[in-house]
């Protein structure tokens, strides 16, 4: 029996608010259980210095966690002076599986850069950032086709993610904080529209996984992205 | 005439909603108009190294802007790994305003550390802060009475604070961003319930202010901040 | 009674040399009594990026402390690989209040850097460093008049600064060290030769203070003003 | 056809070169094709802060490429003042393949560290520092238990690594420089001698990967395990 | 001809004003003609970490240039957030040289660290900081012995340092900044009062230098040391 | 007796092993007894800003210690965040021995950097990273030649280093770690082909030197640069 007493292919229930802030041009919060994230999605025309002159934009995205976001304080990055291993490997990974799914040629010279800010966390806050980030980073795109600075939507997909694990010998899908911390293996997925992979991320915690554990979560994990895709298609069509 | 249609002396719409994040010992988000800032105060069973076998706590603060909580992205300071000027002056504001309502030999060996992070900025960032730090730190230092770790309320006074300026030539209470950003002198106050002052930052952007200005301008201040207190105690009533 | 027995509305010995090193296009070394600051003022013909092509100037600061100016060595900021909030929030305020009195646009693009390390520390180090880089930026700015690289003055009004505080429940003018580390509440007022406010900050140290008690610091903070705006013309005309 | 010539489920020519340098307690050089890796395993006896007192040890890891070891130079991590997110990232995976082996109560209160540094890159330097990693760890290990610090061998499996890849759409093992930079597939397992997964991670660099693919993948990494699996072995048994 | 018309083997005028400032044990501005260094030494009753229980103390050194101190103004090192290579070499160097004439043990489990801060340079700058922060070494040393801390001086010679250089193919002694920033060779010289060496650092800035030549530079460097521990000597007895 | 068996001015076995990593443009891995340091020459066609449009180019070095490349593990810079005092003298010292025999004019408009990493050490190897540095620098500058990207070679110098001291009262040439660190002077000697001096660094470690112990240590230099130097020669030579 799982904590929250969800079966073991049940996603924890997820609310995706657009127009969450006022001056971002994508700006979502998306809730999944108890985890919250802010996802703002920032147009600047320009390009990094190595991409200019190449005719092509760029998606990048960045992390944090509130300091008060987790069960005990964990200190501030900034006032530390440096961002975590952690926080820098998610939000490559952000990056990455947003950047699977956008024509960065069709983008033109400017960057997207969403920031995915932990208000709360209850696990999962990584596939909670690139399901909750592709959202705002479509209301961006959207502000761009309304201004009539770019004609065709560079965005050719439908990008989420959700964790599964092998919690008490059992797979399960898009584990709470309760689950992650004792699961013996923890693997985060990110799928297409078209239900491929983009990354596929899994860990053993506790004893090695086997193959068929493999597929079993992978079963759920493309289950759970059925569901995530069809909430982000209904925020987006609201 | 305002941008806001406010009359002079009218402090923007206040709402303070406790208990917003679920892990903090007191979680509050305090809106002023279109700025909000979550206030999360921490408490940890601890005293810094140079307050240890005093007998008594410490109260501080941390204050952050959400990278687009503003009109344009601003660089993360985790990212750019370090906090600039302005925002250390502001932590050391907040937390000096909150330790002058609080004994800390009654708080005992522990630590309060409230984190500032604003979700939205519209002006008056720092002051709302503080207004709503405060009503964390209650929130906070109720879970220590409520659990015995502490006898009396070692909170002793009130306090709030708000932003007034000279805006076209009249003083006007609680600036937001478009008044701001034009005003010809710009003006942090904070004060207890007692009407006295506890900080007065009062900065000429454009022409010196005069004795008699100054003197308006405190005026406007403290009706604020009677309005604001009022708010606080119903937020605490609840 | 004061610890230096000065009457409360009585300034320590001020001195203002002037050309105290030989490179610096501004050099002054300014003493309040046993406060001695080293102001240096630099111009470089050159904008910082955001201002390229805007047709002006700037003007900033830098404070430091040397290490053994204090009482027990401080820990060199440059060792420890960063400026402390204190330390951004004073030099910040010096440039501000220089700032107050300069035509950037008259000044043309060049940037001058008033550098404020001070040498022995006694209480009202930030204070003197802005009386003291008025006198420097002076000086360099007659080496550009002198040079016919500017026709006229950039600088329209003259700036000082003191601070005052209420130590043993009295209002005193110029608080030594002694004083300042006791003192109930602290102020740091900048002022122009027009009697008018530029900065105005006082922070209540021990309890809040009322609002004839910051009457009557603003009264003292101006009478101390005045003679120093003398003590700056004086050295000025040598 | 591969740049190398080999077939797609070929390895390159692994050699595992043991006591390389002289100080470290383990010391590896591994090479896979060209590319070449220096593991040096150190025993410190203590265990970090949050261990203390646990009864048990720790074994991580850090990682770094030499400046020159890439085809153009690459800025070097120290001079930059800091470690890059890939840097970190991969360092976090090798030191989770190594403890995914040990029995840390087993290891005592001591700290295994193994430094990975890149003389020669050509492709998949991550997964040789996992491959020869291990092999110092278990040298350093040795150490422990011919001088009877540790009565039982703790290391309780054996971890291997290696990377897959679809290449010209063909699954392919072991990418090289010239097949990793075109891969639109990229995946790098761990895998321990009992076939099961320690770690899986797969990225998309050009279009999504499909299931079946995925499985293609898993097949060849399992492949080349057992084979880096053997050469760990004979190298162990020299 | 040198530029300042000295004779080749002619120190520039040295004077060493002692009690410079009033906090530091033993404070010292030395100037070697424009040449003007404050050099402040601390006594701190603690070791570092790693010399604890070892019975000895420490002396250490710290160097910084006031960033107007040269003839175009540098940036801030506290501002950068980091000390330069030259720094972080010139205060090694000055530590190491005061260390030879220090028995460690006799000066008991304390630290002595003297800030060796440059008001002014026309070069020479590290050899006068040893010059004069062994003067200042030894007042606060006697503070020592005055508050009978320790019974024996623990100083056991006088050292003091000089530059010499090949400037227009002719050995000279003492280099100011204009000889110094085209001299072929410049070489540092700190010797005790034995005429023994303890540091030698001699660099080609144009040709490489003959024997000859070098064995010339160690003359002058002796002479002119010889009168600068005199200079010291008669500082001490005022 | 030297630890090693040696004759006071035998040097260690030294091997140049050209052509050791197959990306740098000069690669060399210098052995003197046990130390081992890899040299990358690196040629990049820009140069530093502050060379731009000067028509010539500029010749540095980076220097790094693998983490276990000692007898006890040192932490890594990289992850420390800064490099330390003695990597940035030594980096330092390695590039301007080799600017020493280079005219950075027939360079052209390129830098050339050397990086020097020690795999191994005992003792000596800043000395062993000058004389390796320059042989990986000589076969980077024929990469040019041979493409006509220069005509002349800029080289007009050979440069090779070694460390001399007194152990037990003795001159010794080449010391090795036991000697180095119980050594009671130690002094590095870079010369040319010439043998004249380029840098001549000594250091009292116990007592004081004297000029004819100087002297000494100075006649084994020549006598182990002249066969330094033949070994470089029949190294350029193969």
């Amino acid at each position: 029996m799982r904590p929250s007493k969800r079966n073991n292919d049940q996603l924890r229930t997820v609310s995706i608010e657009r127009n969450y802030t006022m001056h971002a041009e994508g700006s979502v919060l998306i809730s999944c259980g108890n985890t919250k994230v802010l996802c703002n999605a920032s147009i600047e025309e320009k390009v990094p210095a190595w991409l200019r002159g190449k005719g092509q934009g760029w998606v990048t995205a960045e992390y944090g966690m509130l300091p008060r976001s987790t069960n005990s304080r964990m200190g501030r990055e900034a006032s530390r002076g440096k961002q975590g291993g952690r926080t820098l490997e998610i939000q490559r990974l952000i990056a990455r599986s947003l950047r699977a799914v956008v024509d960065l040629k069709a983008l033109g010279e400017r960057i997207i850069t969403v920031d995915c800010d932990v208000i709360q966390a209850d696990g999962g806050t990584r596939t909670a950032s690139i399901t909750g980030a592709y959202v705002a980073m479509c209301d961006a795109v959207n502000t761009l086709l309304k201004a009539g600075k770019i004609k065709n939507n560079p965005i050719h997909g439908t990008v989420a993610a959700v964790s599964v694990g092998i919690y008490k010998n059992e797979p399960v899908l898009d584990l709470d904080y309760p689950e992650d911390s004792n699961a013996e293996t923890d693997m985060n997925v990110v799928m297409n529209d078209g239900g491929h992979f983009i990354e596929v991320q899994g860990t053993a915690e506790g004893h090695a996984f086997r193959r068929d554990e493999l597929n079993s979560l992978l079963d759920l994990a493309q289950k759970g992205i059925n569901e995530l895709i069809e909430a982000q298609n209904n925020a987006l069509a609201e």
